[in-house]
């Protein structure tokens, strides 16, 4: 800094120049922080109390008199205020200011003073005071929004200078790197796909609220610091003064809503923050958010119309299309058709059951009871393209059926001269002549088998289908494949119970609350892995984004429910209790607010969505949490650390 | 129940009683939960997508057609189906339904059938089908805002049947004791008080919403999960699969919104959980809620009148006059006036400075440089009615009196044939018709005086000031003492910092975060307690409701605070490295929320205005949490338990 000293006078606390005061004046410090732009402004947005005068109000309550994008052509001749980030200066002469609503040129007089532009590093704080004017007409840039005026600069004020060499450049998004970006999270927000990401995410959020407040659903906070839930996902464990006593950090706010419902807060949503402890696994963070909603008196159509319309509403400002009404799919016939109990269907290629065949097979040895066998066919006159099965995409495809032990799996390119008859070594040649019979397959198209265990086989299918539509995208480019835009669907009639294989007990596909369908009750004792539950999950372009349930308000159907699961029903006494105090019928739904807004953003991960997200080990990439803790707190809480050297 | 299974099926899981057929024809179960009333009604309540039409939707999605609070006599002849609680029947004919909405009659025809009705449990939830009816004449209850109709019943339902004996009867508030209201939450929260507290809390929160939203704030969800901040309050610590590492529960989004700052969403609010556990201390909770704002480039007058609208606009629907600016007292004013940091000045009572002139006194022994002498007249014309000072008020202020060791206190009744001459010991004769002159004190008053160090006689003065309005108030029911409404007030200019009277260290007045008014800052090295903050706090009727500050934005006056105050620079690296890397001036504000709601509510505690209170101790009253957990989650997270048996 040494080298301005003689051309400008520095304060160490206030970061202010002062460019020579025959040119550009200097503002005091004291009135610059003391007067307030906006005061005057504040009174007429508010003609009187309660309704806002629709005004430009994002400069309100700040000392510039306008964002960074938004003057025009209109505005010459006036005098404004400015305040953004340094992006770029050139010859001396010029500076692009940007804000979080755009970007505008300054125009330095030519005097000597101006000299320190090119020294004041990017990315630094400053103030202008100017004239708008008209650019020269050779300087119009029709690219960018103020691009037909710049700001004839008189006064200037460095606010906060910006240290040289930060981490990445904010003019290139895609040079950075993402653990560089979430470490230096305060830059990486400065970059237009991040201001789009968290912004949207806010209006988004608001419009769901907007929607629910007008259906006179009621904003209610629950707490977070809670009970263990018995069964479900590992939970964060909080010490406390009580010693050998912990709270648990809620994974979600399950028992409060539905202890608002029989609390007559008949109509109840939140937008809940949700914690779960799932170790590293990718796209998965330690804390999440989730809209929250439960009603009385309601059922599964209501709640998915309720659904249907908030989503309807939320998105209607900036999607062009979304359908009023979304296709609803039983989880079997999902299972069935695409090998999944969240299938993707923005594009049709369904698997094709060939079990009644294949099963007379005396080829493949004993066949099992629950044996299936499904047919893929990627056809490759529907693709546009000829669909290739190079060496990279089939190991691919066979990395993913080692995950299946049940099932075999078979790949190939059904060649002119050559048709199926690969296959008839494997299933005798009747087996093949019948499967040609039914599903005539083109020359040229790719085949993909899987037989052995249904479950497995048609599971693995599943995962093939999207692998080999990823490649076909992704490697070769085909486009047209999937449909553009938003596919919702919903899977319902969920099985209430799924069998845990490691100790063959009873576990709850949804959770312990979750309504049988009434019809099925008289199997809850002869057959309840057949009872299906009055559950339902939203699918959006093959992710779950949410999923709900009616729940059960019949005490003793709970208590038999919670016998059948082997669950302590003294951990959830109060659940009975509640259910058996003046209990509605009621029902709700979570939608998983990050994982939808990134299918919505478009955005790679959920990580792209969140102010903060922490790593795919739960790491705090800003503070470097977790961290070590001091002896006296552990003490606080009655606590020592073991095996720390681990 | 076997004695009415002669005239009633009864369904173990449906709980689902069917009255003679010739009268009451039953549902089938699975109709009524298959059918949804509302799908039709939804259609209409979105004529097209994105614009909701007004109607009274609080029935959509259920299968009710009308809440129990909305029919009148222009629907007479209508065929309904309402659900709600059976708050009480009489004569066997008649059903008094409640739901959250209010209150409405059932008629039941005149037939064997009904004798179940006394049978039934109040409390249980039933629906009916039935017509509107006109009541008869004699019959109507003007008092009842569905009290000119009733319901003649065609169908109905037990929905699910309450126990006997529940723990308090929904009809008597003033009954149930709080400990078991916070136990039975579910039944408390239909009492209407409750309904209105946690309504209310979710209109205002919306209102607060809409006003920053359209004033384009971005509502960002920030991180719970985090690392210890330096200073304040004791955190809770949350132990992870990283052995000896601990997150820790945030006290308030500070640091985020700063980089939020940093990162160009230069206006942010979040109404956002925060932890702190302070251990037993009544009124407090271990999670709260804040409406956390910060905007940049803005400054004290900008916030202050954010604020100012911000709540205007709040509160416009449901208060009658809300001041559209907020009086401003100086921290210095307000201790010198009221003796205290958030004055209560809905009563204009203030404390005069007469240490001038006792200072002179030869009786009191050595006079400290810091001495002070506050004196406090109750004049009994100004409040209506003789002021008394029984033994009782007496001892009350004795007792507050004893936690300022180092001043002393005098009170009495200035008789008329007496007047001060009681201090005239005290102090000598000169001094007290000195005093006399300046405070000319009406006979009948009631007189206080505090003197001793100067900080602690008008702090007990502030005390004492309000413990005697109390009494005057609620013991002795005087009214007009206190302005009706809500008396909200600025204090300005806090110092920055404070001594730690430990160890005579600095410690912040606010938080490490805090910018200095620049005007002070030549004084950072030569005399730092009178350096001044850039904070404020709001005050409503006495409680600070909130409260904030203008931030330091340049680095280097970051560090040298933090040297200042002794704190690691290294735990805090990445806000002075956020703080060089472009940041802009910013600055922001709290508000406690449950605070507030529970004034603004009239609420007697925090607890009332919470759906799920924790207790004074911070256990939950529902759940019983905290409680112990496993040894494999204790393994999980490498901690052991010590001293459990204390």
């Amino acid at each position: 800094m040494n080298k301005f000293t003689t051309n400008l006078r520095y304060f160490i606390f206030s970061r202010f120049y002062i460019l020579d005061k025959h040119v550009l004046r200097g503002f005091n410090v004291n009135q610059s922080f003391s007067h307030c732009y906006s005061t005057r402004k504040n009174v007429s947005a508010m003609d009187k109390v309660g309704s806002i005068k629709r005004i430009n109000n994002v400069n309100l309550y700040t000392k510039r008199s306008h964002t960074c994008g938004e003057l025009r052509r209109e505005n010459v001749g006036q005098k404004v205020t400015l305040c953004g980030w340094l992006k770029y200066q050139r010859m001396n002469k010029f500076i692009l200011l940007r804000d979080s609503y755009g970007e505008i040129q300054l125009l330095f007089p030519d005097i000597g003073g101006q000299q320190i532009l090119d020294q004041m590093p990017f990315e630094s704080i400053i103030e202008v005071e100017g004239t708008v004017v008209l650019r020269p007409e050779c300087m119009i840039n029709k690219n960018q929004q103020t691009g037909d005026i710049e700001i004839e600069v008189e006064h200037f004020k460095m606010l906060n200078e910006a240290r040289d060499n930060l981490p990445f450049n904010i003019r290139e998004f895609q040079k950075a790197k993402e653990m560089l970006r979430m470490q230096y999270r305060y830059l990486d927000m400065r970059f237009p796909e991040m201001q789009k990401n968290l912004r949207m995410r806010s209006k988004l959020l608001m419009r769901m609220r907007e929607f629910l407040i007008h259906n006179h659903f009621i904003d209610v906070e629950t707490p977070t610091l809670f009970k263990a839930t018995p069964g479900g996902a590992q939970e964060f464990i909080v010490p406390t003064r009580f010693p050998g006593k912990f709270y648990s950090l809620v994974q979600s706010p399950q028992q409060f809503k539905q202890m608002l419902m029989a609390g007559a807060l008949d109509r109840y949503f939140q937008i809940a923050r949700c914690y779960r402890d799932e170790g590293a696994r990718s796209d998965r963070q330690p804390e999440f958010t989730q809209l929250d909603i439960e009603l009385s008196f309601t059922d599964v159509e209501c709640i998915l119309t309720l659904i249907e319309n908030l989503l309807s509403y939320t998105l209607s400002d900036d999607y062009a299309t979304i359908p009023t009404h979304f296709p609803r799919m039983s989880y079997e016939d999902a299972l069935e058709n695409y090998g999944s109990d969240k299938p993707d269907i923005s594009f049709d290629l369904k698997l094709q059951n060939c079990t009644d065949i294949l099963k007379k097979s005396q080829h493949i040895g004993p066949i099992p009871d629950d044996f299936g066998a499904y047919l893929l066919v990627v056809d490759q006159k529907q693709h546009q393209a000829k669909a290739t099965l190079t060496k990279s995409i089939k190991d691919a495809h066979l990395q993913i059926s080692k995950q299946y032990q049940s099932a075999k799996f078979i790949q190939f390119k059904v060649l002119p001269n050559e048709g199926l008859s690969k296959l008839e070594k494997v299933f005798g040649t009747r087996e093949i002549n019948d499967l040609r019979k039914r599903f005539p397959v083109e020359e040229d198209s790719v085949l993909f088998l899987a037989y052995g265990e249904k479950h497995e086989a048609r599971q693995l299918m599943g995962k093939i289908r999207l692998e080999y539509v990823n490649y076909l995208e992704n490697k070769l480019g085909l486009s047209g494949i999937r449909r553009k835009g938003l596919s919702f669907l919903w899977v319902i009639d969920f099985p209430l119970f799924e069998l845990n294989f490691e100790d063959g007990s009873l576990q709850s596909a949804h959770h312990p609350f979750t309504s049988p369908n009434l019809e099925d009750l008289p199997l809850l004792d002869s057959d309840p892995l057949k009872v299906r539950a009055l559950a339902y999950d939203l699918v959006l372009n093959g992710n779950e984004v949410g999923g709900g349930s009616i729940r059960v308000h019949d005490p003793h159907l709970q208590e038999k429910i919670l016998d059948l699961l082997g669950i302590d029903k003294g951990t959830l006494q109060h659940i009975i209790d509640m259910l058996g105090s003046g209990c509605p019928p009621h029902g709700g739904i979570a939608l998983g607010l990050d994982r939808l807004l990134a299918i919505l953003l478009n955005a790679e991960s959920i990580r792209e969505v969140m102010a903060f997200p922490k790593t795919f080990e739960g790491r705090d990439p800003v503070s470097q949490a977790p961290s070590e803790v001091s002896e006296e707190t552990l003490n606080l809480y009655h606590i020592k650390v073991v095996n720390k050297d681990l």
